[in-house]
This record gives structure tokens, sequence and C-alpha cells, in this order.
């Protein structure tokens, strides 16, 4: 599909953040979207981004953005932009985000205060685009002419829905889901985790994280009303269950999942067919960060692994392999998400560039 | 219980290797136990053990062994033992381990060859001492007079059934097991896992591993018929489903289980009772090596964890946490086992000092 | 030597952090001193220590303690104390041990505040317990009738101190001194360091910690004059060259070490034994926190190495291999020090045993 | 400068290894090359390489590469290679390479087998490219007409010579040098460390490194006769002490280095100019390999760290930072060498492109 005529301007929220750094890597060379405003707390705000920033990350800092000022997290220096992606923590985005969308911004969040608003789509770009719609829902329930708030899922949920979403879509609706995490450092955030503990070790724990997949797989594999609401997965209600683990490693969330059918039990080599076959709207529509392929299965027996794997389709894809029997349920198999970037960054921007494809910006 | 009078002399196969140095370590002051020999290949055959050996542990090398020579794994030098503990490489365990039960001995193996042998006991001492009645059983099968095999069962298998019999004597038969390993790199011995597959990295598959947990759970849970034959897991055949992960941890394997109970569902606390009163033979028999708490339960949200965690008793205890209960089965908990003591030799020398109270040595 | 006829009451200052948590573990079972009174931050005063504290050693919290109640940083609870160890923070350390000193109590500090003091002994209890005799300078010059600070050295200073002092008590004074560290994660305290920065990586700086080295090596391996005044190591001035790397270590700080004479060139052999003969004070006082062995001197050309070697002697000691000549200077060695035991608590424990033992308490 | 008219035939030995494996990435979309022959064991030969090998890098096997026939590493097959590049182990390099030459082929080696030949150039491409010449003194003392060997130089000394070169180009001859090297695990090859020995963990050793740097670093640094061969640093004989280390890295070489100037001491913003000034044949031949800077130099305390700056010019340069004053020698700073990279591999292909620039193939 052809670009926009003229680059959407974007804002940046939380810009000096480790999400914010990702977001400011994906939109520096952006087909659709040019950089215009980066916002930060107070402390931040005044100095240039190169010398507010603790850059982070192995890429270069990008020479365009390295002189722009650092605007508070205020909607006025915001006010031209299309789209604002919001990578602020959880403690000050839920104020801030409100106040953007009621000047009649656009944002796009990886926050996760308003993943449940029954008015804000949680969307995973490679699996509920259609969500989109219920901006709508939302704009209509609360009076507003424009702006609106779009939220992505959690890491760990996407790097599950995305295979769920191929299964569902070949044999329909699941019926029972396990899954046992083992998940990253970087998900944690900088500083994050503490090296005294995690190094050579692993926690059994993320607080909130087990419920947080619980919850929002049911509510990004539901579908929508005619009304632009939710529907939860409501017709045949999804029995989860998640444990999540730390793991010393950079990038990479790791799964172990066993999933049941509510029909037939298909084969794995029928399993194996769905994930390769699975086709997502971001790529039909050609947006420009869409993975070529939504889902990369593997065929080595000990694949896929963090360190190797997530760089696949520059990790905005969801990597599968070890498809088997399970002698529970009915199959199991292993997925891989790079959490950075299809977990956090990467799925904001091309829900970003759906919208702006679907008449949304 | 009393010590025995004099102490009974034994012997280590594999004497160089991982396992092999573990033995020595628990062995070079036992009460019970004095080394009188020790195996090892060829190569290393006639030397000083000292000599022979790269020791590896964090404990240093017993002064009482850096002497000895080192005798090739044959019957001869170990005439004199009252068991033949065997930390072999299952690539030579098999021929081995029956010539010495051939020429008399009782080999207590942690290799892998004779677990499915149904004559020969997998005993997890924490679980199902009385399984030790079974080598009556091959030797009527086997026409031997004396000398028989005894096998402790793979790491991972150790680190859930101890658990699970805790469920099972408090709760009646279960009905369904689901587990996620996370296991620690020293599980593959040494030289072992590449560094340059681990670091930082998740490899979610270890070969023959999930096959090992599925199988060997049925077999140690199963009963003993009044021939002392084994009775597997019949009465309520167990579903069990386990996936498999290395990571970047030196010692203490991880696991997330869910279990479905045969009977009426427990409570939270009353599985976490069932865990701290569970109390095992080699406990009441007062073996030295026994832990003072077969099952330690951990209250911290994030525990346990394999590097602070896997000391407790010595390492001869199986710690639990989180026991909750999970969305699809009827619980779910986390457990952690010191895959190189309780997985490993350990397991073995308390088999031994089992044998020894109740006579079979 | 006899301990004392009745325990000698202590307290701990920071008790709740890393350092803290270190010498409770080392005072529980103490035979000369006993927990008097605990000292944390208002935030945990008044809470009982098991609540206060997220324990965080492999070891487990001692019963003895789990009940006491912590106390704010006030002389007053601790009046009754012969000794008042503190393990606090640098931030509030400063005017906290002046207020105890004030009060007229003894205290051993591992806080940097007051390192470079000349009135205060900087003391590795294997290099210079006879700086001890500088308090009397320090309260001479106060004017004050009792109470006193000893501080000890930074951990990586006492990596090197140990063997430097060894090598001066056999060939005389040093003429200079080249030292790269790689230093355990453990030694910037918890939260310390990030596992991104971490975690696969190391990092070539350490805040200050170049510049402690090169100072503090000066001053413990520098004399007393007649008046118990600082003689710093003047007749022949010791350079010193320090780079300083943070490796993912848990704990133990490895140093390469080059160093030239300022007389004759000892062969390997004369520095190896010069390790081995080394005979501290500690030693022959037989104080009860005092390694068997100051230097451990490795044979294996691989070792020592932090994760094999810190346990030895219980981490009061310092290893030392690879000694071999320099191309450059005339003689190279690798040393390795348990950076949280003699690196820190242990070594404040030693130096209140010499005073305990040579009247200064 | 304009790429060769048609593409140069290029083999590769060891290709199934992990040098072989980053030949294969680096030559597969060359301007130059063409992969045109493939060798490896007698094990591998006749397979299809994507089946006989177990691709181990982060970017996938290219599809060019995937059909082709891996061969025996015998001369016939590499027959019409205008260039044959090595990635053997040295337990198979020397008689295979020699073979080769003997066959008329050039070689560019990664092995160590021939680097101190005295007829074969040790070329480092960003420090000695001018040694190519020394393959004509090596054909005329063999009598060959046509083939010859190039070796590059091992990884850690690969990390020096580049600053080192930079120094004397802007200061003249040095005098002494001390360096202590932090080494990647790459380093090692594969299966190469095990995972025991290095997680968590330092190894102050690393098998004749140390002897390496100090040898390969005088060759490198000399200068050539008029007729072609080596003149050792012989006017000013540089004084050289090397530390190696293994730490738990992925990629990556650290090295913390002291230096003194034969003559007067430049200031620190003198040597970082001279680093940052300093520009490599390769470059100005403009070579496709060739880094726009052959070295970085970086502005932060904390900074040259192997995870975050070794992917730096496609980890084709040498990062530089912390230049600082030395208490001992003139100056200090560290340096970061991608080593499997400019280490390895890289340096062969650039060898091999000054090569063809300069006519010598």
């Amino acid at each position: 599909m052809a670009p926009p005529q003229a680059p959407i301007k974007v804002g940046v929220l939380g810009a000096t953040g480790t999400v914010g750094q990702r977001f400011i890597e994906l939109l520096a060379t952006h087909p659709y979207f040019e950089i215009h405003a980066l916002g930060a707390s107070a402390r931040s705000a005044g100095k240039k981004y190169v010398d507010a920033t603790k850059w982070k990350l192995v890429s270069q800092i990008p020479e365009s953005v390295k002189g722009m000022i650092v605007q508070e997290c205020k909607p006025e220096p915001f006010a031209e932009c299309g789209v604002v992606f919001s990578g602020l923590d959880h403690d000050v985005a839920g104020d801030i985000e409100v106040a953007f969308r009621a000047a009649g911004l656009n944002v796009f969040s990886n926050a996760k205060n308003y993943r449940r608003d029954p008015l804000v789509p949680l969307m995973v770009p490679l699996v509920n685009p259609d969500h989109i719609s219920v901006v709508r829902h939302q704009q209509q329930e609360l009076k507003l002419s424009k702006g609106y708030i779009v939220c992505n899922a959690n890491c760990s949920t996407t790097a599950i829905v995305v295979p769920l979403k191929a299964l569902e879509v070949a044999f329909g609706p699941l019926k029972t889901v396990m899954v046992t995490t083992l998940q990253a450092i970087s998900g944690a955030g900088y500083p994050g985790v503490s090296s005294l503990d995690i190094l050579g070790n692993v926690v059994p724990y993320i607080g909130g994280e087990e419920e947080k997949i619980e919850w929002e797989t049911k509510k990004i594999l539901g579908g929508v009303n005619p009304d632009n609401s939710f529907d939860l997965h409501a017709s045949a209600p999804l029995k989860i269950s998640a444990n999540c683990n730390r793991v010393p490693v950079i990038d990479g969330h790791l799964a172990c999942v066993s999933v049941e059918f509510s029909g037939k039990k298909p084969s794995v080599a029928e399993i194996e067919k769905a994930f390769t076959d699975f086709v997502t709207e971001p790529q039909t529509l050609g947006t420009p960060s869409a993975p070529k392929r939504a889902i990369v299965l593997h065929d080595a027996p000990d694949r896929p692994q963090p360190r190797l794997d997530c760089d696949l389709e520059k990790g905005a894809c969801v990597s599968v392999g070890r498809v088997r029997e399970c002698g529970v349920l009915d199959a199991k198999f292993v997925c891989l998400l790079d959490n950075v970037r299809l977990g956090a960054a990467t799925s904001s921007v091309i829900n970003a560039e759906v919208a702006a494809e679907k008449g949304y910006l």
C-alpha cells in the first residue's frame, strides 16, 4: 500500500526510557511517521535528547533526534502529532494519557493502565487489528469528537496469543490453555531486575504477570459487537493457567504452551500447517513494520531459542517449535517473542500503521 | 538408629567424573561407609586419585582419597565392598554394572541403563524406599544368591515425585500432572553444555528428558506386589505431560507443576499442610543422610530459587513454594531440587543407608 | 587464646542491608561477641528483624535475631555495646559514626567515609593490625576519653594488599604495582548493578574504585610513628596503577597484579614461598575468625577462580596463583578475594577480635 | 575503488565450523568474491551444506550456500579459486594449507599454524597491510611461481595492535606495553568452553594466549625490509606483558592497556586525537569490508562494553575508551574488539580485499 503523501508527525512519551528508546529506533527512519516531539519527566525537559538519555540499545542513537529538545509530557507541544506513542511507566501513564486524549490526540500506549478498560482496544497487531473499531465506541461513550487511547498487550501475553489465534483461525475456539513462561530481564525495564537476583538463577515469580496473561488473552481473542463494544471470549469460555518465571536472558520471552481444542483434535502436521499458513491483516495491508512471516516455524528440535531466534523478521514475528502431542491436553509447543520489539514498541507502531491504513488517524 | 558396628566398605565407579566426585564428597566422612576402592576408565587406572581427577567441586578434595590408586572397573578390587556406587556414564554403565552384580556385588547406580528394567527398583529415597524389596524378586528371577542393582531416578523426576508423593499420601492417587522444568547445566555433566549454547539463553529441549519424567514417575509412584514384583500406577492411571528446558543455572532444577486429584480437591492450606507434614522412611529410620525436613515449604512469593535455596538440608530435601489454585487443573506449585545431591549422589547414598538399616546389605 | 570471660555485647548498624546481613551471619555464633542491638533506617525501626529484612544470603537467617526489634541508628540503645559494627551506606555513615564515637562507642566500620581520615586506622587484619594503636592518637587529638572509629579497606584494595604485604615482609618495600581487577557484582550492594548492564557483559569502569586502590594501598602498607600517627609509604614511594572492571560473577574479586621490587628480584619459587610462609598477627593471636592460611597458593594453572575458590578458609583468606615472571615488571600473579567476607564484614570482625585481644575494647 | 570486473571465485576451508560460518556470512553477498567451493572434514563431505552444518549465528544461513555440496579439503575442487579462506582447526590446518599453497592457491588463514613462520605475513588489515609484499619473499624462498599463505593474527592480539599502531603512527615507537584481557567465550570456538567452567565465573588463564600476544604484536608492528623479508620491532625493542582472562561474554574481547612511549609523553587529548585521526590503508583503498572508522573513540566513562559496542562498524573496528594517565607507565586506555569478526573472519576477508586491490590475486 502506498505510504501517506506527507509524513505523519508523531510524538513519543517516556522518550528517555527503554521502551521510548525502542520507539525512537523504530520511528527514526519510518516511511509513514516523522518524530516531531519527545516527552519525558520534568528532570529531562529542556535538555537535548542526547544529553537527557542514557542510550542502552545496541544500535546507535539516531542522529535526527540527538539535538531535539525534550518536552514535559503535556499536550501542547504534541498538538500537531497524528499519533502519540506512550512508553511511560504505569505510575504516571494514567493521568498523562487521558490528558492527551482529552486534548484530542490519538495515544498508542505500551503502558498497562487502560488495558482492562472496556472502552479501550487491547490490540496485538498480528491478532486483533479489527479491534481498532472500538475507538469509535470509546469516543461515543466519552463524547469525544477526536482523540482516543489504544493499548498493546503485555509482552508475555503477546507471545502466546499470536500462535493461539493461528490455531483458532484454523480449528475454531480453544477450550483450554496452559502456559509456563521463561521471561527475559528486559521485560522489567531499566534498572529493573537486580543482577544479584538473576545471575545464575531463576525467579519463579513476576508480580501480576500470570493474571495479565490469563485476563488479556481472553480480551484479545474475544470479538467486537456490531456497536463496536467488546464481546469477550464468551461462547466457548477459555480456561487458562499461567506460570511465569524470570530467567537470565537479555531479550526474548519463551513459553511452553499446551492447548485443548473445542472441536476435533488436529494432527501435529495440521497444527504446523496452521502456524505456517497464518496470515494477518497488517501483512495483507502491507504496513511497513509488518513481518513477512507472522509465525516462523522451526524444524530443529531445540529451537526456538531466545539468543538465536529473536532477531527473525526484525523481532516482529513469533517463533514456534517443538509441536507435539500432549499427554494431558491435545497438543503442546514452544513459542518465542522478542519482548522489546513485537512485545512492546513494534506492536504499538504496527497498530498505528493499521490505524493509518484504515483511516483512523 | 545405631550405625553398623564396623564401617561397611564401599566402592565408587566413575570416581573421577562429576557424579563420582559427589559420591566421594558424601562418603569421605560417612558414619556407615568407608571408601575402599575407586574405579574409572583404563586411562585413569593406576594413577593416584588426585592425579587422575580434575576436581570440580567447591569443597576440597578429601585428604583420605587423594593417594588412593584408581582401579579399572572390574569386580576383583571391589570384592570386599558391601556397596558399589555407580556414577558411570550410560555408555559404559550397562555392561559394568551387570558384571558387578554377577560377581555378587550390590550396585547402587545413578546411571539410567536399568531404570526401566522391571526387575530393578527405581528408588527415590524420600518416596519409595519400600521398593528395596524388589531386589529379592530380581535375585529370584535371575537365580542370584547375592548381588543386585538398585537405580535412583533421573534428577528432574526426583524433583517432582517427592511433592507428588506427599500429595498422594495426604489425598490419594493423583489423576493428572503437568510439569515444566527449568533445569541446571550441572545436570548434563562435564563438559556437558557448551557455554555458547546457554549463556544468556534458554534451550527448550533436553533429549529424552520429558519421556524419562513421564515414564519414571509412574514406576516410582506405583506399588509393589506381594511377590515383590512391580505394580505400576495401574488403579488410577496417571496422565503426565512434561516440558523440559535448560537454563543458565549452575545447580538446581526448578519445576512448575499443576496437579489434578482423583478425589475431592483440597484447599491451598490443606496442600501446604500435606507438604510440611510429609515424613519419609529414611527420616523415621534416622539414616545419616536423610534430611530433617523432606519438603521445605517457602512463604515468600518468589521462592524457592535455585541459587538461594538449593543448599537447604544440605541439598537433601525438595523446596516447594507458590502453592495456589490452577485455572485448569486443581492446584499448582513450584518445586526445586538440588540436582547434583538429592537428584543424584545423595539419593544413591540414602538408598544404600536404607538398605543397610533394613538388612539388604 | 582464651575467649573473654563474658561475651562482649555488640551492635550492628545498617543491619538490614547486605553488609549488615553478613555481620549478623558472622556474629550470630561468635565465641567473643553477642548481638545486642540492631540499627537501621527509621523505616525499619520498631519492626522485628525478620520482618524488616529481605534476607539475601544462602545461609538461613539466624533464629536468635529474628525476633530482635530494629532500632534507629542512635547511640542510646547501643550504650552497652563494646563494639558497634557499621555496615551503613556512605550517604548516612558519616554523621552516624561520629555521633556514636562522640557517645564513647568503638565503631568498626565498613563504610568508606573515614578511610582517608589521618586519625582513623585503615585496617586490613591480615596486613596492618598494628595500626590499631592509631586510635590512641585519634582519641588524643580529638580529646576523647573513650570511643573511636576503625575502618576496614575497600574490597578490591584488600584483595591486593594481602599478597603485597607478604612480598614486602619477605623482600622489602615494593617499588611499582600494576593491577587490573575483575570484580563481582556483590561488591556494589543490593540492588546494585542492573542485570541489563552486566549479564553477558563486562563494564570497564567502577566509579572511584581505581583511586581507592591507589590511595588506600599506600596508607595500609605505610607505617605508624612512635606517637601513633601515620607514616605513609614514604621511604620508598610506591607507584600504583589500577584498572577496575565489573564482571558477571556473584562473589569474588579477582586481580591480575604485576610488581617490581626495590631490591633484588626474587625467583618465582621464592615468591611462592613468601606467599605460603606468610603468617599474620590475627593468626598468631589465634583470634576466632582468623583463617588457618592467610594466603592459599594454587598449583593449577587456571586457578584461583571466583566460583570455585572463594569459599576457602570460609572466605577469610586470599587465594594466589599463576606466579610467573613479568615481561615488563619483575613478576606477576593472580589473586582472589571473597569480597563479601574478607573484603567486608569478616575484616571488621577480625579487626574487633584483634582489638579485644590487644586490650582496645 | 572499482570492484573487479568479474567476481573472484573463493573457497572456504573448515566451512561448517564457527569461523567458517562467519566467512560464509561475510562472503555470501560480497561485491568482489563469489563462494565457489566449501571444504570440511570427510564426515561432512558429500552432504549439502545445510545438512552438514549446525548453523550457530544469529543471522540466517544464506540461501545461496544451502544446497552447495561440501567437499573434502583437497585442492582439486578449489582449483578455480582466486582465494581460499581457511577457518580450519590448527590440528589439521598445517598440512592442508601447505598442500593448497603447493597447488598454487592463495590461502588466507585464520589458523595459528604459520603465524610465526618468517616467510608468512601476519596481517592485521588495519595495521600492517603493507606486509602483503612478504608473499613475494615467501614464493621466492620456496621457489613457488604462484600460491602463498597469509595469516591473520590471534583475536586478542588484534584487539591491541590496532590502537598501538595508531599511537606509533602519531608518536613513534612504543617502549612498553602492559595488557590484561577479558576475553569472550566465542574465542574458544564451539563447543569450546564448558558452561560449568564459565557461568558466573572468570578463568584467569587461556593456554598459550599470553605468549601469542607478546610474540605476534612484535611481528605485526615490525617492518619489512627492501627484500620483503621481515624486520622485527628491532630498533626500539618493545617490552610487553600480557594477562589473559576468560569471562562469561558471548562476543567481544576487552583489554586494559598501559603504554610507555619512547619519545615525549603526549597528553590525553593528543592520544585521543591520534585514535580518532587514525586512517588505515584498506580505508584509503576503499575496500568493501573496511570500516568507516578504524578506531571508534567513546566518551562515556563506562564504555566500550562488549555487549553494547561490538556491533559498531559491523564489527570491523576497534573501540577505545577511558584514555587517561597511568600511575606507572605513561597512559592507559580500554579497547574492545569483535573477536569473531575483525578478530577472525573479517580480518582475513579484508586482507584478501587488500590483496585484490594491490594486484596480489
